[in-house]
């Protein structure tokens, strides 16, 4: 059993931080404030639970220098000092977790079927039961999970993970340190038909997904190729679970949508945007730069101005539901009411004048 | 070919129920009100079907005492009369199809590959190109569906079975008697990043999803697994198809949730809750027991007293939706038109009296 | 490297119009308007967009005669003239898609297992990993993928391709020409339970899948086989990814979905229909022909008069939903405070005149 024990001080040697306290103090991992124990170092990214922090058994502490003058008075423990705790506490973790990983084994397991016109790096990790065909290209340090099916002429760079039972259609792209869930499929044909007296006849969808460097791809996401041109998933994008990305999408670098987000076919989405879960984008819009949408909204036209938006209709008890959701059926018949109301009181108003 | 037909008899041995007719009829199969015929018994759960059971041509007849005094005058076959005829439905089909089912194998499959690390029943039945990691530990007639992938570390208790192509990451654990449909993925990382300055740093998810006993999951279903401690999914709990569960939500037991809904990270959700199709739970809330959520409905604050809550845009043909939206979307214009006509009419009210 | 180049010529002489200009000008391919080049044939479809197709470098141009009769001033390339630009782009497209198709092989592929009780046809071609049980039958050009999934009994029709990772449940059928996508589930257990005392008690799911001729099924969509009868689709009918069908539910011809749509069970839905994205219906209900539901919009009601209907709560900025949601939450108080105002101008009314 390998220890997994660190020195304070091996941590900011590798993140930074100001450190109070003793380099020397041993950590067996982090946790949250309601967990950590002496074992642990734990983090302050709440002004909230300040009080909870100074009273923290955790061995050291991650906190902002304005949190730490203000329990300083109460905490006289260990601590690192940096102006994004919860920033810190993702690299620490990361580190924690490194310690603990088992590394996939390199090489080619003996039930994988990889086509001899492949080319799999060396230091590739290539699972059970994975098909492999022809022209794929498998970056260094790769690691395909089982059952993984890889089209023709795939690419996967260097250090990205296919988690179990994904499937990559023909000519798509993924780039480097990707995370690829199990369950997603990435290039099934765009839904296109045009319609011919009621028969949908289908338009081939000849063009690929390109997927950039360090993106997350959820469990069970599918993200469709487009008709004649690409669809792009810029570098950073995080996907969630069970999302939905028509042929043709474009998604700015460092967006991040949340589960069981769609975007229909050949949208257009900015950088730095949010999406929370449920939330749904109609096809050929456009979403500008750091634009939030709101969980559970549909958006329906273009969005051209930075801010966050929202529609869903409010939750209530189901008696109260009924009866607004009757009078929002019939606003136009309030609104007439209220007109009648405004002209009667311009009469009266008039008379009484 | 081996004959399914049951004496009547036989079902009140097993299910108990009071017999009104022959225990020596012959049945083959159970149907609905609106199928049966002479072969099969046929069950009343819904007293506006009275006269079309009273009518039925099928061999027995399974409903309450109530309802028999009421068709008795013009019913004269043969009864099971219990007090819950739909639940003695799903028995007796139950036992119909047990009847009718092909046994899964005992054995692993030539295909498969089996960690020699990995610890499995000799009555478990592993299919075709399954794989299995080492530690795993899989119980007495589980049956394992072609091409499963499950990771290292995982625990699948007896008489469970996972259909076809489910992937379940390191260290989840399954209970005993669940179902897991194809596509499901148990234990992908919960969506977790700490923001630096736009780019997202992932939170390593070290927790796990542990699952109790009496558990379905439906098909293309993805449960994450936990970031610094567990996904909890307590025993008799029903997941329908392309449900997602963010990371560390805990579901108490015996919840039921229909198909697309979506459960973001942490929510804490009751026992004996109800979520109709595509409703959306936002992270961190609070559900409380016998909570139920209608279809369609955004759940954005936690829910802390049993009852029923609904909340979704009432459907409207296209042009009547067009008008409301829009008087929606002005609502606070309406207000404040009201507020001047208060006014006004307060004045008018002053100076006339 | 195979030439692709085919005559203008050539096309005519498949898909029919009225040629003006040499049938001996080479195409490359086919591209919309906005990318077309001089190797390409291009189409209008959109009056909107005539005069970019008067400018184009397009080698050839697909459009009606009533655009034609427009540009011809401006443009005097070489033309096909058609009352259907955009079908005669899809086909088109088609014709040169399958010049660059490289054919699957026939055959079985050494890695797949296929049980000796099962029926595969010479000409069928498949994939690494694949598994087919007893008495599934695999008709002439049927294509299967890696890694997909063939229960007992099923039954996969003459020249049907069904892409990687997907679960098809014992005695399901699929017709002929049909596409089914990665991820797709066909046949899980639709989501039925009867309670008993807070417990749910499982009814078997004992009927089938039956989909008809020339469906496309999107990725990771899921369709439930039925309780006691089958859920059938339709011929043509055309599945997004990420969508969801209950039991026993029956999809009419020609009719479309756009992603993430959820139908409940026993829903009963026309022909010729669309749904647009993350549309539900609720159980039980009867869709008629030719009914088009907007994107986001729940139906929870039956639907028998032809037309579009819509219903989703308008995006706006979080600010200005936030205050029209609480009005939309107090609208019985605002119809409350319009009755208030009847009522006193009734009494000014009555006093003044």
């Amino acid at each position: 059993m390998t220890t997994t024990s660190t020195r304070l001080g091996e941590l900011v040697d590798r993140f930074g931080g100001h450190l109070i306290g003793s380099p020397d103090i041993m950590l067996a991992g982090i946790a949250p404030l309601s967990d950590a124990d002496e074992r642990h170092i734990t983090f302050l990214s709440n002004a909230k639970l300040r009080a909870q922090a100074a009273a923290t058994r955790a061995a050291a502490l991650i906190l902002t220098a304005a949190d730490h003058a203000q329990i300083a008075a109460d905490y006289a423990g260990a601590c690192i000092v940096t102006p994004h705790p919860y920033v810190y506490f993702a690299r620490a973790a990361q580190y924690f977790a490194s310690l603990k990983a088992i590394p996939a084994l390199a090489g080619i397991h003996p039930s994988a079927w990889v086509s001899p016109h492949a080319i799999v790096a060396a230091s590739a990790s290539i699972g059970a039961h994975v098909s492999i065909e022809a022209e794929a290209v498998i970056g260094e340090n790769v690691v395909i999970g089982a059952g993984v099916a890889i089209g023709r002429g795939v690419g996967i760079a260097d250090h990205t993970q296919v988690h179990a039972n994904v499937s990559i259609y023909d000519y798509c792209s993924i780039g480097r340190r990707c995370i690829v869930h199990s369950g997603a499929v990435i290039g099934a044909d765009g839904f296109g038909f045009a319609n011919e007296r009621g028969n949908w006849i289908k338009i081939p969808q000849t063009g690929r997904v390109l997927i950039g460097d360090d993106v997350e791809i959820g469990a069970n996401t599918s993200i469709d190729r487009g008709a004649l041109t690409d669809t792009v998933i810029e570098e950073g994008v995080k996907l969630d679970n069970q999302i939905q990305i028509g042929h043709n999408c474009h998604i700015g670098a460092h967006t991040a949508m949340a589960g069981c987000v769609g975007v229909a076919g050949s949208a257009r989405i900015g950088k730095y945007c949010t999406f929370g879960g449920a939330a749904m984008v109609l096809g050929h819009l456009t979403i500008a730069d750091h634009v939030h949408i709101s969980s559970g909204s549909m958006v329906s036209r273009s969005i051209l101005e930075a801010g966050q938006y929202t529609g869903f209709y409010p939750l209530a008890k189901n008696a109260d539901w009924e009866k607004t959701a009757a009078i929002v059926r019939n606003l136009s018949g309030m609104r007439e009411k209220i007109r009648q109301l405004e002209k009667t009181i311009k009469t009266l108003t008039e008379k009484s004048s």
